[in-house]
């Protein structure tokens, strides 16, 4: 789906790891650079984007913002006990370009 | 700006709070309903969206994802001594149409 895109995938680390990885994609010669987060590390995500554009890169465009909805098991292992928990965690992926 | 759009400004409550009030604007006949915040409740904002599309109003559309930085000088009362320690904070819009 993503074949030619260049993906940061958001975590705990701090964000200027994050905008570091996002500018390496860049000077590498990356047209778009994909960054996706889920949960409380959403805000992070955004967070990049924007460091990115404004402090860094000021040519990179955001091209598309998507919200979405990851559904997951909580204890995969123990199935049958709470098979019907589900758990629904929010994510974002925000294409940056250039 | 946003005349006739209603705004949910997400805080710290919880998550089914401010889907309620996106669902009371809707009913009220609401055509667009904009839901905002900052920092670390920018999460919080993607949940309410997804709730209100996923469980409750099924023909509700992203209309618009827009992210943005504000800037603020986080003690306004003592200027002169942290006068210019600005304080950059992420922030999201998300713009729901039925």
């Amino acid at each position: 789906m993503t074949e030619n895109i260049s993906a940061v995938l958001i975590g705990k680390k701090p964000t200027m790891n994050y905008v570091l990885a996002c500018i390496t994609f860049f000077h590498g010669g990356a047209k778009e650079v994909s960054i996706k987060a889920r949960g409380r590390s959403i805000s992070r995500a955004i967070d990049v984007a924007e460091v990115v554009r404004h402090r860094f890169l000021p040519d990179v465009r955001i091209k598309r913002i998507g919200i979405g909805t990851d559904q997951f098991q909580p204890h995969d292992q123990d199935e049958g006990f709470q098979g019907s928990a589900t758990t629904n965690v929010s994510t974002i992926e925000i294409t940056l370009m250039r």
